[in-house]
């Protein structure tokens, strides 16, 4: 077969992770036949899609006119990926299905605390007061004059992967690891509006709070988060989804999802945490030594493979493991796999753009022989710090906490070639 | 009023774009109470948006448990930026209500040339064929087996601002703009998949064919694309949308958009243009010598100010002016605004991240003092290309051409803050 439209062929050992998908890709006999049957085999999205259609079809669409513009898109009716919801005030975004970095809106996990509420736009207030010079309360207009910032971020809630600090517990990355969902935002800095209306010196936390049925309150340390965090009224190049804190949400980039309180109506700058119930009785996990740990605010570097993973299956031959790293302290830095549970490690594929506190797609090339294997993947972000294994996380964590589990996941390939979660 | 949140008072003239943001927002007398009186006055999408909502909502949603997670997300019900239908095939983007780069995939500019087919999926094929070692058919499954790659990049008709060559006509930035839009996409490199199969040496052109009722097609020049051009399935993160090619959509990034053929059916390898009717009565353009501009490609760069922008209306003081600008040809390197009607112009603030092919949103800081004045906005991109003037691009192309009009966009403020469409 004529190669003439790349270098791959003079790839030897040792080379790129490029080169190697394009060496494998070359021995896989893609031609002979494979792929359509191996393809199909896979679990989850890859299967046929017709049964879940809502809508007939032509049999050549080329003999039918089509459908006329429409004011407002929809997805085609043969697609059926779902948030799954976990009890009634949480849904899992599917990262089997994901594409790219991206979440679509429609498709961002949620968390809510009394339900998602109903607030028109045109009667929604912002009060920011407490130490400042002159309390204020902005209407959306108001926000919506001042200087525009955007940008692409990734929110986890804290609680993801909660369910894997007692065992393997998820059947799916969606159960795993659904709970982060990547979003660009665009708003006011927070800062613009605390500089126009003054901040008294001694001001050193903020009290934020949601206008929903739970009246959703956080305490924040003001120096931290002056910076980054922004009274975002627009996600993904339109307003805020109603679940996301429509109209108005405070995203603080790289923090737990709680603190970027949804449906944000009020911003009370004081001297000290205000210790409400969702910093007191919640989101604080439970130490060995019996101690709390509390204002845990940053979500550490993580990574999970999204393909293969968890319900799917594959067939032996080329595979590219594919996967999301992300961290909240800035930008991954480098992922590495393992398809043989930890004990040689190889560098993945960064997809650009590589943006800090976002969602990173990493690839890998690989051939599975049909072998009993455990794939990994741990990631390193600016900072440093390495995605640690369940051992080290749990050696200083213990296992009574709820919030902030970040291992290694692994996942288990049988020789039949079902794909299961595992804690090996 | 206390500042101590930042530098701002140290800005002279001279400084900084943002420097002189943060300059005049101190002096416009926000606290004054003029803010909600002007944002209250903006036609569009600031204005108020409870007249179009179709639900019932609560005085005081702290008071009602709200809604339960869903599995699929909508937009509020007080939301109601659409896509504006121009024929029965077009529909194009609202631009002035876009936030940040991305589209909403539902907000999404439409062209087809049939309607939009109903495709299953399972029952979709593309054929590879012509000069190829083995010619091939893949169903969507083989393609997803393939390494994938995922890129943000805009996608604009070639069609954008036709209406405009004989003269101001469009109301608005999304009757004059709006058949662009960015996106996120995914699928596989074409280059790997004409790998797989082999491609004899002397091919050099490419057709591209749709599966819908037109059977669009046009021919590709093979070396100009091979570096980036996708096989796409996915877009913002999940499957293609209908409208714009579910379930394989040819993308180019940089390319008008007819070339990045929808519904993707068939790729065939010749060595000489197919000469199909859509580059020969379609998608040229009429030159003054009376010769026809053919294969016109890429897209070149250009800019448009979305706010102010026409049918808005402002009111005097402080005006964050707004914008977009893009190049088929890479990144955009500089965004230069005039509030004077070209006489003097200012470097606008490009907002991270600048990728290449991709929309960037551009900013700066103004105070309107209610004279008559012109909004200009100019782009130059990373080949060095500036865009033109409308008097410079007519004397090359004249006014009887149909497609590729990249004039520098004026927008009238009169003495009333209405903003209308204008050629000066």
């Amino acid at each position: 077969m004529t190669k003439r439209l790349g270098s791959e062929e003079t790839a030897g050992d040792g080379a790129s992770p490029e080169a190697e998908g394009a060496r494998l890709l070359n021995r896989r006999s893609l031609l002979a036949g494979t792929v359509s049957l191996v393809g199909s085999m896979i679990v989850g999205s890859h299967g046929p899609s017709g049964a879940g259609a809502m809508e007939s079809f032509p049999d050549d669409p080329t003999r039918v006119p089509g459908k006329a513009p429409t004011t407002y898109g929809q997805r085609s009716t043969f697609e059926t990926a779902v948030r799954v919801p976990r009890s009634g005030s949480v849904s899992l975004t599917p990262l089997q299905d994901s594409h790219g970095i991206l979440t679509p809106s429609a498709l961002h996990f949620e968390r809510h605390h009394n339900g998602v509420p109903t607030i028109d736009p045109a009667r929604h207030r912002l009060l920011v007061h407490g130490l400042v010079d002159q309390p204020w309360t902005f209407t959306l207009d108001d926000l919506k004059r001042f200087p525009a910032v955007s940008r692409l971020a990734f929110i986890e809630c804290s609680g993801n992967s909660s369910i894997e600090w007692k065992g393997p517990t998820g059947k799916t990355v969606q159960d795993t690891h659904g709970l982060t969902s990547t979003s660009e935002w665009t708003g006011v800095a927070m800062k613009t509006v605390l500089q126009e209306i003054g901040v008294k010196p001694e001001a050193s936390w903020m009290l934020a709070e949601g206008g929903d049925a739970a009246v959703m309150t956080r305490s924040l340390p003001l120096a931290s988060i002056l910076d980054e965090a922004m009274l975002c009224y627009a996600q993904n190049g339109e307003p805020l989804r109603p679940e996301q804190g429509y109209p108005l949400r405070l995203v603080i980039p790289g923090w737990e999802g709680n603190t970027c309180i949804k449906w944000l109506r009020r911003l009370k700058l004081g001297t000290a945490p205000f210790m409400t119930r969702e910093e007191t009785s919640h989101y604080t996990d439970l130490m060995p030594d019996g101690t709390a740990r509390q204002f845990t605010m940053v979500m550490d570097a993580r990574s999970v493979i999204t393909f293969p993973s968890g319900g799917q299956r594959i067939q032996p031959g080329f595979v590219e493991i594919r996967g999301l790293a992300w961290s909240g302290r800035g930008r991954i830095t480098e992922v590495e796999v393992s398809v043989n549970g930890g004990r040689i490690w190889q560098q993945a594929v960064l997809q650009d753009p590589v943006l800090p506190k976002c969602h990173t797609r990493f690839h890998l090339p690989w051939r599975w022989n049909g072998d009993d294997v455990i794939l990994q993947s741990r990631s390193v972000d600016e900072t440093g710090y390495r995605q640690p294994d369940r051992t080290a996380l749990v050696a200083v964590r213990g296992v009574n906490s709820f919030y902030h589990y970040n291992a290694i996941q692994s996942w288990h390939i049988a020789a039949d070639g079902q794909v299961s979660n595992v804690q090996p």
